[in-house]
């Protein structure tokens, strides 16, 4: 069955608001539309575990900087839809952003610390932005569960530590990257890439798995690591790295030991196109 | 009927949760304890109003500054839980910081621009600590109404705009500001005056009264009013002015008019005791 559209917020809260009060269990996935393989896997996953899934499609704009792609980001809420309900969604939220912003907002969550490096360094506000519609969201949708991808890490680190901080009534649900079948990670920004980009994004990929198979030999030297990571990257005359890190899975600060928290966070640039990918180390 | 005290977030977030799937509804007064006819005064709104009262008792410290006076801040569980079952109240929610705070938080809720007068101006971070600690409050009580007096006027704009903008499932519900017979309106803090001091603390009230006569009589010039105001203030040796502003009820904005939303906000210094007050001007 086609999902439901709702664009009113205050639709969607009255709606999760009679949900919980027949005691149904509400699984949510926040997304910005353009639904890829990663989404859906998010969704079917809020399916096994709720009464009722809802996914919401919002490019958010407060989380976009004034040179960054709002106007450009992909949307095409029809294929969307056919794809919520192949996985079983049944309420599609889709409000427009002066339905989410009525005014000029004054208010704003911030996680300090966590959100200053990697992709906090160069997309100053970004983060606020993220965490804000998510607390906006997740007062209007009301869910047990809420469901990110571990694709956009620093994020979902960055929400966990919202949702304690702020001790939302939410378990945040950790879903697996998922990937292209050639290894790219799935974005929807990956839409953005002509033919050679899209070959070159591989590099991302392969220095990932150049790390992981290091490791497995057992190189234990980060700095080494990381040379090597960046010599890989380098090999890619399309591909600018933005930053190549490896941090403790847990508080996202620069780990100099390789163990079982040790993740490599990776973001390039391939023309207009920004691109990040992450793994364990020991994955 | 005693009240029943829940010290900890996680038993009050299940309670919370409980009483809502029962679909009962959750009246909230949040306060920092040492009640006074003012916190039973929302007390009594909630009970008349809901299935359940919640009245939290935290002495919030992220919303004092380093030099102000949480330690000092007065405390009486015993008092307060006698005067909370006199007022219907049915559970206690009394945490302490290191339940509230259990690590050094990094997640803040911040209201920009309603925040930097006024009672911001002279306490950096103070209504970050209040912004902050109500959204965790009502995360973990999720009423569907709470109640905030008109005594922290500053306070209730802002939260009100927090609720809004965050959207929070909640009913802000305001309730007038509670004098004493005499007129001082009353505070936790009036407990920090001595008997000069007490004395002395009335000149807000004449001061208020003052500017509201002036109006009945036809005064329609704030700049007039405000030397006035200022004036009587200054009579009283005891007194260190703060502010004393004309605003807008609504915005918190410097008014020029003299209409139904023109609002003085008053803040004096008696000794080390910090008193607030305000009033309609056609009060």
């Amino acid at each position: 069955m086609k999902p439901t559209v709702l664009e009113s917020p205050a639709e969607m809260q009255r709606l999760a608001r009679s949900l919980r009060a027949a005691g149904t269990t509400i699984g949510f996935v926040p997304t910005m539309g353009f639904l890829h393989e990663g989404h859906l896997s998010l969704a079917r996953a809020a399916r096994r575990e709720n009464g009722v899934v809802v996914l919401s499609i919002f490019v958010n704009p407060t989380q976009f900087g004034p040179a960054e792609d709002f106007g450009a980001y992909p949307r095409d809420l029809e294929a969307d839809l056919s794809a919520a309900e192949s996985a079983g969604v049944d309420y599609v939220f889709h409000p427009q952003p002066a339905d989410m912003y009525p005014s000029r907002q004054l208010t704003w969550v911030t996680v300090e610390e966590l959100t200053d490096g990697l992709c906090g360094a160069s997309r100053p506000g970004h983060f606020r932005g993220v965490t804000t519609v998510v607390a906006k969201l997740l007062n209007l949708v009301q869910p047990m569960r809420a469901y990110f991808g571990e694709k956009d890490f620093q994020q979902l680190v960055v929400i966990e530590q919202m949702v304690r901080e702020l001790n939302f009534d939410v378990a945040v649900v950790r879903c697996p990257l998922v990937r292209e079948p050639d290894g790219l990670a799935m974005s929807s920004r990956n839409a953005y890439l002509s033919a050679a980009e899209r070959k070159a994004a591989l590099v991302l990929y392969r220095a990932l798995q150049r790390a992981q198979e290091r490791v497995r030999g057992g190189c234990k030297d980060p700095v080494r690591l990381r040379r090597e990571v960046v010599e890989c990257l380098s090999g890619e005359p399309l591909a600018e790295i933005e930053y190549a890190e490896f941090v403790d899975s847990r508080d996202l600060q620069p780990t100099g030991a390789v163990d079982e928290h040790a993740r490599l966070l990776l973001a390039v640039r391939l023309g207009d196109t920004r691109l990040i990918d992450n793994a364990l180390l020991k994955g």
